[in-house]
């Protein structure tokens, strides 16, 4: 394992990441994406330690990343089930996550619909003095730190096989597409790509990218000064694929059409939709990430997301898997029960 | 582990336990509280078993109660998820318990709405001739023994931290408040308190404790005539909590107020909720449980929930893995697989 | 454990299964039956394997036989949650597969109501070079193999407890009673029972085992021109029973009522449910099956269900752990992770 410090209880945002942190957790994943190269694809690094799965917002692929992590960590996982659950009951979300507090839970991975749910249950776990780590895993429009580090290792590992880090991106340029607006993926992607010094381009709609957006680029900018960040704006697709090295499509919520943010799908898809002849503008080599789960045909062509020559989704997936056991990892290692 | 003997095979209801039973049981946890204690929580004890949980009442925190004290014991849990089940489908509830019992399944931890379900269910197993144990997870207004007993737990690790014991609670005035008529949880907290000694008072509206409990009580009164039971009904708050040293407050389900068993839930509040306040009439260190979900502000006030001087609600949470780890390892250490 | 050679990645259909095939899959059964019989009824075949369910079909019994198959193993499971799932989220069902691939899949076991989606996913693994096995546990109305191969191997116990074998079933009478139409119980259970030599009769009215039909059976009997197939059709249930060793009776689906296929329920039991009486015209040690779940008073009556001299309902689901043990075992040895 590596051993670089981490002192760090919970991952709610990456908006404070530091460097160092990054690459712990660029090691960290590399070092267990060998041991899934193994035979064997599990370690006893948590054995006997519980991680709750708090997913108030149903996810079925997100769950199972983390869930699968934990197995081959050797925890055990308890899974909330929001259909079945105490919340219909009258019971509060903090009242949940103190119940599964009590029950003996070491870390809690949390996903909820509203923005900040995550932060309020760290908070309360700290207010309580207790050691239980919270992860965001998804929380509104906010944040979603676990995918955009997958995204990053996804990007490292084709940039080097070898050694994943931050610096490798460096002057690369990635263009990040679609629904800007209520993307908390977009959101953790634009704190990891420009603190690793790439150049990053939100292209989308005016109405899922909207003018006063620009304030929250100002604002991302000027946080850490030492490290100069570079995030632009466009309206329109040309401009950011122009020579870029990396294309992030996002997903987009078929409910977008009913809030009158979009005249269709297909609309969209002639406007903002990645497609083969599309990539011509961007650097020959260039790759195309997708969250998932997709919408074929509408945030990116179906030939295109099936091409091996240019799309990275099947090898996000599987980053997700060593990121989040990296992070569980971390998180869960100085814990009794964890390894020393 | 305790050497005391254990001939039950089935958990059903708390009403025919015997002191020697509650002693063993409340060993037997404590036992368990020592290996939650340690760097790993797990013990060997019921590897390879089988522990179906058949939760046809929805509910998650008990269920992960019961999962994670199946787990840290070793054993192979399966979930049967009402939902998605073939009770839709038209197969009886004994034919569904046949189904798991020919997959392979130990012990069997079930909770349903309607009451004597699991007692249908133990007889149909004893009936084939089967070494199958069950384990009454709450059915219906009936019995929810393991609450009692985590309650009971709670209350000793409170009066002697070294050793539970069911004398501990000789003399002790306990008051049970608010919707005993529906309550399987009030149920069993009678057998439970009645059977150590302490002095039982009951209060709730007419509504939610009519004067026909009266008959329940005195019947309660006679089952055991070697152990002189005390067990009171007030129809008011301030006569059960003059100089009490425990308040257990009952979960007041929502639909009351639909059958027009209630005005409204702030007058049930103002009539029979738990504040600091009401508090004064008690003993000075008097301790407040309640067996969750909680709606703050209509059993308790919020302020008393989060009161750590008074609020014995996390612990209660916590003794139920320990309680539930010795239920199921009594049930099932006899079994082939479990220690011998 | 067997040395018979396997050569099969998938396990889709019966209806191009070898004799060898049947023997291997029975003898392997047979070995981990003698394994369930051992105080510790697991092995470490399959650790660190990960053996994903994607039931777009909801089914407890089913779902919960794997799990406990592959628990037994010692592998790790991921369960594919319709409700909760992508799909409502417009994700194509082969990019569902592909992302469980994609997170580390070794065994996919899928269960849908179209026929034909396990085979549209086994032939994308195959595409995509990838060594994931697939097991249809259940595909509209095409095939269920695990299903007739659990049903093969309660019957070859039966006829001699030692070794299970193809042939013992050579000239025995099987009935398959009840909607052939719409079951792929029945298509499996024809393949598996006409390759072992018994006499298959089929029973059933016109609108669940229509006059077109008889094109299938025609078309069966062709299929292994070296192993002459008896199947035959019966639109009355007299000359099905009539000394037949083995009756099957198939689950009613209660949507064929609406669906104006049947008069009543208790009109299809007048005319085709097994009751003691009309066992009488078979032979004297009849014995009966069904899949499950079992609509009592419809297929079967409520006694005849009961009587353990007739019924082998629970052992088919005994079984039926054995069989699925069996074939993960043998779809996944070969596999890194997998016993060599």
């Amino acid at each position: 394992m590596v051993t670089t410090t981490w002192n760090r209880r919970h991952v709610l945002s990456l908006e404070d990441f530091s460097p160092a942190e990054y690459e712990t957790v660029l090691q960290t994943a590399a070092s267990f994406q060998e041991v899934l190269s193994r035979r064997t694809k599990k370690v006893p690094a948590l054995q006997g330690q519980v991680i709750t799965n708090l997913f108030f917002e149903p996810s079925t692929r997100t769950r199972s990343s983390f869930e699968l992590a934990a197995k081959r960590l050797s925890a055990d996982t308890l899974n909330f089930a929001p259909g079945t659950s105490s919340m219909t009951k009258g019971e509060t979300i903090l009242d949940t996550a103190k119940t599964y507090l009590a029950l003996g839970t070491d870390l809690m991975v949390i996903r909820h619909r509203e923005a900040g749910v995550p932060q309020a249950i760290a908070q309360e776990m700290d207010r309580l003095q207790t050691n239980v780590g919270v992860l965001n895993a998804g929380d509104g429009q906010h944040e979603h730190p676990s995918q955009a580090l997958l995204d990053l290792l996804t990007i490292c590992n084709l940039l080097d096989p070898k050694v994943p880090q931050l610096s490798l991106l460096k002057g690369k340029k990635v263009a990040i597409v679609g629904d800007i607006l209520h993307s908390r993926v977009a959101r953790s992607n634009i704190w990891s790509l420009t603190a690793s010094g790439a150049e990053v381009h939100l292209a989308g709609p005016p109405t899922l990218l909207p003018r006063w957006f620009a304030d929250f680029v100002a604002e991302a900018e000027k946080t850490q000064p030492d490290v100069p960040r570079k995030l632009m704006m466009h309206w329109q697709l040309e401009p950011a694929l122009r020579d870029a090295d990396f294309v992030m499509t996002l997903r987009l919520q078929q409910e977008r059409m009913t809030q009158h943010l979009l005249p269709s799908l297909r609309e969209y898809h002639q406007q903002f939709g990645i497609t083969g002849d599309r990539l011509k503008l961007c650097k020959p080599d260039v790759k195309v990430l997708h969250p998932g789960p997709v919408n074929r045909g509408v945030e990116i062509s179906s030939e295109l997301m099936d091409d091996p020559n240019f799309s990275l989704i099947s090898q996000q997936v599987t980053s997700g898997v060593a990121v989040r056991m990296a992070l569980l990892y971390l998180m869960g290692s100085g814990k009794p029960g964890g390894e020393a």
